[in-house]
Parts: C-alpha cells; sequence; structure tokens
C-alpha cells in the first residue's frame, strides 16, 4: 500500500482523502493543525490515521489542501524533506503565486500545481464526501517543470477519481477563475449580506427562498477562511472582474431608471445565451 | 367536472395546468396568444383542449398565468364577462399594481391576487412539470377583498397543489420580493452579462462552471418577455435593493483592495448566518 498524506482535512482534503482511500492502494493519513478536525476525520473514516509532519519524508504522495495563503510556505518545507519519488501537489484556487513562488526550489520538479473545479458551498471534514470529482476538470499549471513521472504519477491518481486534465498557464488560470468562480462568489456573498441587512424578517426570507434566492446564495454559505486569502491572492483579476459587474448592475439599473423596457429585454435574452454553453458544450463532450 | 381555464401556459402557467389535471377534478382549457404554445401544451398532454376567450364566461376557475404587465387589463376583462361563482386568480410576481388597478372592479370579489413561490430557469409549454408547487409558499394580497366563498374555493385549489398560504399586504409583498428574488435574478443576469463580454473563452467557461459560477448563473437562463415587465412593474423595490448591492459590492472591492483581510473575513463570516435562516426555520416548520 502506498503512504498518501492529506494536509489540510477540509472538504477538498477530506473528499481527496475519502475517494482516494476507497479507489486506490492507498493508506491515507492526516495532518491538521485543528484537532478537531483530527478527531472527526478519524470517526468519520475520512483518514486511516493521523500522522506527524517528521514522518511524512517517505511518503508516495502529499496532497496540501490548506488555505491558499500557507501554500508556498508549507509546499517549501514538504519539498525540504520529501524523497525523490514523492508527488507533492496542491489543490489552491489561486495559482499564479505558488507557481512563481517554487519555481527555484531545487525539488520543483516533484511538485504538480493543480486545482480540481469541484466543491461544494460546506467545509470541515465532515463536508467530505465521495464522487466529489468525477467528470470534474482539474487543472494542471506549469507542468512541463514537474518531471514526468511524477506528473504521470498525478494524472494515474486523478484519472481514479474520473477527472478530465486540462493544462494551463497559471496566470491565464487566474484570470479565467476570477471571472467564473471567484466572482460568482463574491456576487452571491453580497446578495446575503444585502438581503440580509434590508430583511428583517427572517420568515420572509425563509418562505420566498424558493423563488431563486437560495440557489443564488448558495455560495455566501461557503468558509470565509478559505475565500479571503483567495481573493486578496488574485486580487487584481478579481477587481477587475468586480468593476465589470458594477458597471453591467449600474447599466441595468438606469434601464430600470428610465423604463427602457427594450433595452432589458434585449440584455437578458443576450444573457440567455449563457444556456448554450452551459448546456451544448456540454452535450459535445 | 369543473371547468378550468388557464391563460398564458408558460412554466406557472403550464405546471399549474398540468397538476390540476391531476389532482383535481377539473377539465383543463388553455388559452395563449401563441399558437405554438398551443399545439405544444396539447400535445405534451399540459392542457385538455384549447377554448375561445369567450366560452370563459362559465367556467368554475380562471387561471391568469401572463406577463405582469398584461395582467390588469386581462383581469378586468375576465371579471367583465365570467359568472357569480368563478373564482379569478393571478400568480404575477408583482402585486401591488394588480391590486390598485381591480380595487374597484365590480367583480373584485370573485378575484384573488396570488403569487405562488415557485419556478426553475425554464420557460414555455415545455417546461411546464409535476409537483413544482409542493411544500412551496403562496402568497394571497387583499384576501379581504375577496368573497369568502371564492377564497374558500382558491385555498382548496392551493390546498390540492400542496402550498402554504401566506397572507400579505401587496405594497410589503413587492418590498420583500424585489429584494429576495427580484433583486436574486439582477446578480445573476449580470453575472451572465459580465462573463459573457469577458470570457471570449466558452470551453473555459464551461470547465469551470463546476466551481459555483452554474448554480449563481442559473437565473440568467430565465425569460427576458417574463422578467422585463417585472423589473418595470417592481421598479422603486428593485432600485433601492439594487442600489444597497452596489453599495457592498463597492465595499468588498474596497477592502480586497485595501488587503483587509479582517474585513472580508469578518464580513463573509457574518453573511454565513444566511445557512442558518435557510436551514434554521426550515427544521422548525
Amino acid at each position: 500500500m502506498e503512504k498518501l498524506v492529506v494536509i489540510g482535512l477540509g472538504l477538498i482534503g477530506g473528499s481527496l482523502a475519502l475517494d482516494l482511500k476507497k479507489r486506490g492502494n492507498y493508506k491515507v493519513f492526516g495532518i491538521d493543525q485543528n484537532a478537531e478536525h483530527i478527531k472527526k476525520a478519524l470517526a468519520l473514516g475520512v483518514i486511516d490515521a493521523e500522522i506527524d509532519f517528521n514522518e511524512i519524508t517517505d511518503a508516495s504522495v502529499v496532497i496540501i489542501a490548506v488555505p491558499v495563503n500557507i501554500v508556498p510556505k508549507l509546499a517549501k518545507e514538504i519539498l525540504d524533506c520529501v524523497s525523490e519519488d514523492t508527488l507533492v501537489f496542491d489543490v489552491g484556487s489561486v495559482k499564479n503565486e505558488i507557481c512563481k513562488e517554487i519555481v527555484n526550489h531545487p525539488k520543483r520538479k516533484n511538485f504538480v500545481a493543480a486545482h480540481p473545479l469541484a466543491g461544494t458551498e460546506f467545509s470541515g471534514p465532515e463536508a467530505a464526501i465521495l464522487n466529489l470529482f468525477d467528470d470534474k476538470v482539474n487543472i494542471i499549471c506549469e507542468a512541463d517543470k514537474t518531471d514526468w513521472k511524477i506528473l504521470d504519477k498525478a494524472i494515474s491518481l486523478f484519472k481514479k477519481l474520473n477527472m478530465r486534465i486540462k493544462m494551463m498557464h497559471p496566470e491565464e488560470h487566474d484570470r479565467h477563475i476570477a471571472y467564473v468562480s471567484h466572482l460568482s462568489h463574491v456576487s452571491s456573498f453580497m446578495l446575503g449580506k444585502t438581503v440580509l441587512e434590508i430583511e428583517k424578517n427572517e420568515q420572509a426570507i425563509f418562505d420566498m427562498a424558493s423563488t431563486g434566492f437560495a440557489s443564488t446564495v448558495r455560495l455566501a454559505k461557503s468558509s470565509a477562511n478559505t475565500w479571503t486569502p483567495i481573493f486578496l491572492e488574485n486580487k487584481e483579476n478579481i477587481i477587475k472582474s468586480l468593476n465589470e459587474y458594477i458597471k453591467n448592475l449600474n447599466e441595468f439599473k438606469e434601464m430600470i431608471e428610465q423604463n427602457d423596457a427594450n433595452g432589458l429585454n434585449e440584455t437578458m435574452h443576450g444573457t440567455n445565451y449563457i444556456k448554450n454553453i452551459l448546456n451544448g458544450i456540454k452535450q459535445s463532450n
């Protein structure tokens, strides 16, 4: 059995642990600063056992699933001590910073900068679920900087999870993900905040949630500890996307103010095209 | 069998027709300006038969499920010609306008101003589905202006759909619904627009949609014809909610710009409270 270590037993780390325990020939060890997380992960069968950081040297795989601001420092510490054959990968939602930080590390070739595009709005080891990654995309950045044997090991592991692999430049990744994922999170958090501020009537919020609010505000349940460093680390792209978003909201508001029925109708009708992208491409894959 | 007429065979009208055909002792007739809708509704078994407007006089129930800007005029025309025992109700997402428009109609007592809080992002007769209204809330405005026998008939019908009834003042309804439902639609439409404008790479949108974008942008697939008049008819409330939303987005953006990790964390952590409202109240009901 191969020794697999997951550092950070939250939604993503926990779900990887759970699925790889089931699908791979791994003994899965966990590390988490939060003693409660270890306890829960053991109780829920998310990991086989706890392990100390100084025991990871001979691990076959080390997965870094901690908040993105901690990834670079931790990645270097791990690479400093693991074997020549160890695969180390992170799962962070921002990729440019980590790629830049470790580019000159002597063991850069043992590292895979990955971003499995999967998740839910829940957090902690109790959020870990099976099959989270099936049919999802896993983006790998600067794969050319990884040793081919290590990369092959990573790809075999991702295939066990039924993930589709896409290679992408880290800057390109961060730009795309700001618009498609990070902006969704900001818009949802602020929707939740606005409704909480204005609606003193909690029963009304609940009663009316079925009108689209519940799904649109879903991401506002996400972990503040996970998302604060993501927003700061992908700052420039997120601010650009937010400026565009706010501009569009203001323009739409003006159309309402001016009773511009045609403008509103055309804007919404044009935006309906998103349906084709989300359904159409799906069918062709 | 009672004669039930549905005017407007879209998502809501079609789903009401479908479910009442199955659960009630009704013969369900349909009226729609769009001949294609009638054809589809007949083919899909959404309605039993087409009917002409001048044949609705002896209907037991007439349901108005057309865009909100058309509701007042149509409601008056229907009330002008139906019998003393006919229940007429609308299902529009804005209630103040219709309540004001018909307050002095001699047959006001035959009318119920309703808003069943249910839906999907799809439209047309092909979007009609069974069980759409189960366990959802149906808001009735100015119920005191409806004859008690007619109101009883309406409530019996809504109970067949397993809906929970709430009484609400129309102004209060429009204020709540602007924040909880209409704002969600604007935020989602503008998210879709922003991503479409910036992301020329459709495959990237699709690949990354699983990161929260797909669910947050879901409402941007909604019908422009339905939503244009809603936004215009509930203009004041929506503009107020949009101003709050844009203010919150700008403040959040500033926190990112100023690397205010504490501010971001506290804001998101505070907003996580929406989880308690959406789950907590559910459990107590």
